[in-house]
């Protein structure tokens, strides 16, 4: 057990960016909810799964909606409390801890928000050990743990809660809610016992994006080559260096859906990478050439400074670094791979492991 | 009191479809439904508002959707009981009998079915007097009855439970996962204690329904002119006879909207009749002059039969007669016309009690 400081949760945030790879939310937002939350609500501890009894029950809290959408409209608070007691109270079993579903600028601290307010601890591990952009993509979907019962609350004060056959129903159902919520809305889902978490979470990813986010501050201090140093710091392989030179983007059934293209620069020269997402960055591409898929995380780094772009902030003339950091193992299963790999969004192509095409 | 028989409702369910102004489901699939339930479970009592305690708690069940649907999609009934005792649940008090929310073919069985498998009373009274489209277009929101605790539930096993902080909200969300549950699904609503229900509902309208079937059925065996007779019979006033010469249709956003043309015979003979709807008749024209609009009741009923012709079936070449009936007067006030006047439905004219522009 550790007292999280205000320093650490903006490490935290930071670091998290980078695993959320393009998605999971703006870190600065991120940053700003939790650091409130702890100035007006006191400290938060963050445990690891082994801290708390096996009986001990579990409600991860998040946001759901389209990036694009977070930046105009910063959740309020009340929101995500709301979710996350409706959860508890129809359990009608005291909820020991929240934690992260995901990894992502503001996934990753809004656990950080509920921890303060509730006054519980929060867990050091997550449901993807990144992000992507569907609610049933979490480990905790392998290992057969529900989505429901499912609550979300929007900054009105409306509540839905849900109980499904499916963790793929749940999404159906949440992602058209969240349109009409206004495209954003805060939820506490995959409700279950630290035993089954042991096997199921993905642990340490809070631990991980601090270092990482810790990582990302040195290097700007010490003047460091900044991506190179991340990627060292999370066993990723350099792909490709560029000036991203156009956007295309579109909000199609509440996603943010679209392509970045790169213009190579340095090494890169001559070449074009196509970057495409939904939410979070999926493939990319150079002259129709696959080059790292889901469920590896593709990370858009600063060149400059080594600070990962979230797809909502992809713009002309950035010059950035594209890096690819490995999945965890349980992606890499059968049903891993059924769940979040590249044929499940459509492409038409066979996952490899990013190791397997390139050195570190 | 009285124990409905398998006559009565298959009146209700015929005598309801007149009310249900072109909307509220198909008499035949109501019917069936509801006869299923008595045959299975036992019969069903007919309970007037006074007959139960002020405190007594009552939920209404209904069916939501656009009504093309349902033709092809049968309620399997254990969707309706999920919706049902999800709402008892919430409230954690026992709920003493169920009634409709509105007269129409389907929606005013529906809580008969409930009614049976439950083994409670069905209230004498409904929420509108009439169909209306939306959800939060019932008296119970003029008198500032909640529409949630909302519960609806699909024929796969998923229900979601909602609390809102208002009806149009409920409607919002209700309608985008109606569309996902597959364009239909069966819910349970507007939860108050009899006490309420004494000032907000529309009493007598399953009288009034069964009353309007068995006029039809003994016109049809006396061969009377059975359109004048029910329009006597209800009150109303002939506006259009005619030939259907033309339906445009389409979904849109979970309702069934357009538009049918009545080529006018006998006295009506030259004279072209435009039909507007979403779900249920909204209103009537003839060359671009209102004849009828909501709320007054406007009803689609077979030449021949007098029976009444739903929106989903008006089909080429029906000779149909067009009556109007005086809706509630709660309708009437100036709450009532911002609610459900032809204002709300985009039709740029005030409302005209049809009354005021025909004699019986």
């Amino acid at each position: 057990m550790r007292v999280l400081t205000e320093s650490d949760i903006e490490d935290i945030a930071l670091g998290a960016a980078v695993l959320g790879t393009g998605g999971g939310g703006d870190p600065y937002i991120g940053m700003l909810m939790a650091r409130r939350a702890i100035q007006d609500y006191g400290p938060v501890e963050l445990h690891t799964l082994e801290e708390l009894e096996d009986d001990d029950l579990i409600v991860p809290t998040a946001m759901m909606g389209a990036p694009t959408v977070m930046i105009e409209k910063m959740p309020n608070g009340n929101d995500i409390i709301n979710a996350f007691r409706t959860v508890g109270k129809f359990l009608g079993r005291p909820v020991k801890a929240t934690m992260s579903i995901e990894a992502g600028g503001l996934n990753s601290v809004i656990p950080i928000y509920v921890a303060a307010r509730e006054r519980i601890p929060m867990i050091d591990c997550d449901g993807m050990g990144r992000a992507f952009p569907e609610l049933q993509m979490v480990t905790h979907t392998l290992y057969d743990i529900s989505s429901t019962p499912f609550a979300m609350s929007d900054e009105r004060g409306n509540t839905v809660l849900m109980e499904t056959v499916s963790n793929e129903w749940t999404e159906t159902f949440a992602r058209g809610v969240t349109v009409n919520m206004g495209a954003m809305s805060m939820i506490a889902l995959y409700a279950a016992s630290i035993k089954s978490l042991k096997e199921a979470a993905i642990p340490g990813t809070m631990s991980k994006a601090q270092t990482i986010g810790r990582t990302i501050r040195s290097a700007r201090q010490n003047e460091e080559d900044p991506v190179n140093t991340v990627r060292e710091s999370v066993g990723g392989f350099l792909i490709f260096k560029g000036k991203i030179s156009d956007v295309e983007r579109r909000t199609e059934a509440g996603f943010a859906k679209g392509d970045a293209f790169l213009d190579g620069i340095g090494d890169y020269q001559g070449q074009r990478l196509q970057l495409s997402f939904q939410n979070e960055h999926l493939v990319a591409r150079v002259e129709g050439e696959f080059k790292v898929t889901v469920p590896d995380l593709i990370v858009l780094l600063d060149l400059d400074t080594g600070e990962p772009i979230t797809t909502e902030a992809m713009r002309y003339g950035y010059r950035v670094a594209l890096i690819a950091i490995p999945c965890d193992p349980k992606w890499r299963t059968k049903k891993g791979l059924e769940l979040v790999g590249p044929r499940f969004f459509g492409y038409d192509v066979d996952y490899v492991p990013v190791e397997a095409r390139y050195r570190s």
